[in-house]
């Protein structure tokens, strides 16, 4: 599978450059006779655009999603779904000053390491501009989801240093996080990161933070052993964000310092039916192991969080090496986001939802 | 790609229930003509034994590697690569006692969640006995990493939640990680964690820890965006592994509190060739990215971390659920380790190395 | 891979309906810095346009691409290559009548067979339509396989049963092929079936034919053993395509009825430097193996024949069921090609062209 | 996917070279659950042995299979299903005169001019004893399509240029096909080709012919649009013997010269229940499409015949070049298949089963 597609069955092949004529996606082996309609798609693309405030860009991108093929009267048919969204806002003037030197923190370099050119404007395709056309699959995947009782939610759990409540403690509001521009599950804390983040973007520095994500409704017997694990796939699909730089599942890296006694959760009868004549149904009483054993899905929610690291484009003075080797001092103009957390949250998810749409079909060949 | 295979040119597919016949690994794609005799397989294998101590399992395996095809006059022909191992000390009857019942923290109700039953004897196939033949594997990889001047090397980075000292410490030696059973890099940190290991070992209980990796001689370039970059297929090849519960590169979750001003790497004009006419050789003065940007290579060392949980089978009287759903009492006898991540360093290398063969093929279709 | 991806490096994802808002294409895995303007690919899409004359349809597309991705400055950048071509012409009621039958000889049962439904307009995705987005992906290989010295090219060796001078008689003209709209090589049996096609038009019948397909400049060396061989790509790719019923190599089924003794081709010494210091360079005295040998190719031309089946609309007559089950009477009204061979050739060679340069691609991980 | 790997779900990756230790295959993505016996496996390996008689080499090979893994209790575990074949006649000093020299019709320069240098025993790993891999990947698949109600039988249609009965005829008696050494369908004209083929060895010359195969039970449905057609695979699976030159599907190039009206099946309404609420079941009233439609199965009996080449190891002095690159003369030695039409036959039973256990599970993904 080349660079570009992801999945197994249920399959997204992505293309597009930051500043070249559109972006799309193609998603392949969603089953026919989801309802799909291009109103599902937009309102995910409104959940990842700038959202205003001090964290984010004011780049005015409509982000107009088409939809060019695979639906068909409100239904999906079967066949591959395109769905495009043309590059309107295309100041590329503004980057020509960055045409022969090369970011800090940028995959400026690496790029032309590895293809021997680059599209400079906007970071060409390394832009975190691509994840549009992320967020537009997994729409389609969560409309798959949707028909199987499976959903995903992400939020920011941590920014700048600030971290948010946990889902455990009684002041975590999940609906909260979708009426800030932060993505915080917390008024009161979404206020405090935000004068952070106005105090940073003053200094023209930027910040970080964590994301969490939590999917319930999925059934127990998801993964594929034993390359193919749940979070094997989940793990290949956050990490291939740009700007992440960690994941930990259930209780992550603070187990690693625990003992088998206090991380083992208990396995406990579950009310319902058998899962087969000679399996019963199982819960768990706690959930450390964030929702899978042995790579595969136990039925408890699955619970991951993902480090991202801090926005590498800042108005400080930076110094770097130019196209012929010197040394060169650097201030980034433009339109950047002071923290991409918020609008990492929706890709999270919909990266989450591509590969638990994958899972879902190969769990059909099970037996 | 189905679950039990691994990569995109350089792929291995592997097999085996850990007290079935044997257990083996296929390696497709590797290039004709490089060196590999059976002694480089049971040299790593080697390194994956139970080391004796405290720390490990005392289960007699001579892991005697087979090589079935592949290999002629001592060479690589360019078709597939089979090794096996036979499984040959098979005490079955040790584990009648857990056919009925699901043991805290392993895959037991999981996988018969998914299949309707399994092979109970020793985890079959959800054995951690399967990673060896990842690193038999990884043997194989490691050759031709080794005639492209790579080096992978990992080594225990805390264990029960004593850290061992870091690269940038004057006590880190790296060597001391080949010398000691629980692959610590300072040696008297290796006998305060093996008193520790000791005590719980004592106590009926385990212990889970963190394996820290570094890769070197990589040349930038590589990775395949946007799905595939080098983080993505780390990731997904790291957590693969059945006890690994988080990953992170570089600075990692440290860097998603910090900001841009401190975490950016400075880019430095580096001795040597230009890359193409157009493209400077560069370096970086620090390396808090781990080696990567925007998912490809930036010739600078790979760096992650990787927490393992705490070994599940301990034994405590733990309570749990059996096949009748009727809640039990649990005592798990028999040979365990009390923490597997001396064992799982060389495994992580191997997976690590066969992510680099697999990416150091594919950048030969760049330009 | 899923069913609309082709390919392993070298990879195209094709999308659309025939009626629906466009079909398109996205490349993934061509080599950054091969010169590809947008010309190339209206130029091949020409070639399969309707020719006018008997032999097509009058559907009136203009089939104009459009560029979506991929390219920067003239030459491609090493990121998906998509294109687009929007459906114009978009008559949907002509195909009303069409919407509860089942056509003889269409997919039209056994897609609703498959998926429960069907966008009955034209085809839908079932459409020969979807070979445009193959011409298009293939004009991007073929700008690879110039830069690599490899042609290759396809005309009607039969159309209605009528043969085509082969390339061993004087009368074979090439160039020729392009000049007739019936892409036969010799002009005066072009001529001779458009006779007999304008005769079965005026029957309201229809008629089948072969293409044969040359490759040349084609290095030793191409073909992935055992699954992977030249012949068995080939052999995908072509009878992808809906009308194609057969396909044989060099001299195929003709050979079967042979000897050993008159089959084998000889090696002769050839000219040139050795392929390596211990392999010398051959080439053979006949080509009965159409330029491959257990599925690697040999360096002589690559040959191979495919069958195309009579087109399955036509204005006679025909009994059929329909959507209640109920047996009912049938003239197809609406423009259809009488022959689909002329206007399969240029598609023959778009998948020629992208199995070889996938396995151009992957030839250089082999040693 | 590599080369040694074939399928989407149902995955075989097959290993081995003619003289090396052994061959084997690992099959992946088999339903848990499914009944295998190593008697199964056994059974499939017999039925290609060499015969006897004059058609087959007198190779005293035992081909013992030993199942290592993916089965327990005498059922699949959905683990992967590892097979291995010793190879215990390895009289390799047979072929040290053959180092040296490229035999005609073979893979001997091909393999080298790929990689450089080759396992000359027998023709290492292109030799047709990996077809035995087949066999046995194969026979997993053929008790998945037993389960399913499919069966796949395969005969010789024509040795040496003499036609079997077609299955039409009255004289076509199937069964006979098990029964003589031939695989003819027919007991009077097994005797005429034998006497052939003692001829064509008398006179140190060899022949080919064909193979037809029919597959019944198949439900509609099967096939992934467009690359992925239920043809487009078998196609694929089947050039990928190195023997095979041609495969037709149905009237296949008889039909490319015949017209719509003749060609066109005509579908019937059926017995049974509807396919989904809205889509009768339907049947044909003849099968000239051989069992599928735009690539998707009809739910008629699947029927394709291929066309194999002359074996191309003869007793009659041929010319051909050496590794100096000198021309000289050659005369075959050992043990050789006069035909291996007949052991082809079980080979071409297994590819299929293999597409079609395939497809049946990708099936289950689309709706």
């Amino acid at each position: 599978m080349p660079g570009n597609s992801f999945g197994t069955i249920f399959v997204v092949t992505a293309f597009g450059e930051s500043h070249g004529p559109a972006l799309g996606c193609v998603v392949d082996g969603c089953p026919a006779g989801i309802p799909l309609a291009l109103e599902d798609i937009r309102r995910e693309l409104l959940r990842r655009r700038p959202g205003g405030g001090g964290a984010s860009t004011s780049r005015a991108e409509a982000d107009e999603p088409e939809l060019l093929s695979g639906v068909f009267e409100g239904r999906t048919l079967g066949t591959p779904i395109a769905v495009i969204v043309r590059n309107g806002d295309q100041r590329s003037g503004d980057y020509d000053a960055l045409k022969d030197v090369y970011r800090p923190g940028h995959a400026d370099w690496t790029w032309e390491a590895k293809y021997g050119f680059r599209d400079y404007r906007g970071g060409g395709r390394s832009s975190g501009r691509e994840t549009l056309t992320r967020v537009a699959a997994g729409a389609v995947a969560k409309q798959f989801l949707a028909q199987q009782g499976v959903t995903v939610r992400a939020w920011a759990s941590a920014i700048a240093g600030i971290p948010s409540p946990s889902p455990e403690e009684p002041d975590f509001v999940l609906e909260e996080a979708e009426h800030n521009l932060l993505r915080v599950p917390n008024r009161k804390t979404a206020e405090h990161i935000m004068e952070r983040i106005e105090a940073l973007r003053d200094q023209g520095d930027s910040a970080g933070g964590t994301v969490s994500c939590r999917v319930e409704g999925l059934p127990p017997g998801l993964g594929e052993p034993v390359f193919g694990k749940l979070g094997a796939r989940l793990a290949s699909a956050i990490l291939s964000l740009g700007a992440a730089k960690g994941i930990e599942f259930g209780a992550g890296f603070a187990a690693s310092a625990g003992t088998g006694s206090v991380f083992n959760d208990e396995p406990l009868p579950a009310e319902g039916e058998r899962l087969f004549p000679n399996v019963p149904a199982l819960r768990y009483r706690t959930n450390r192991a964030g929702g899978m054993l042995g790579g595969i899905s136990t039925g408890m929610p699955v619970e991951f969080t993902v480090a991202f690291k801090p926005v590498p484009s800042i108005s400080k003075v930076q110094r770097t090496t130019d196209r012929r080797g010197a040394v060169k001092e650097l201030i980034i103009q433009g339109r950047h986001d002071v923290c991409i957390v918020p609008r990492a949250a929706p890709v999270v998810e919909a990266m989450t939802a591509l590969v638990l749409a994958d899972l879902l079909l190969l769990r059909r060949c099970d037996v």
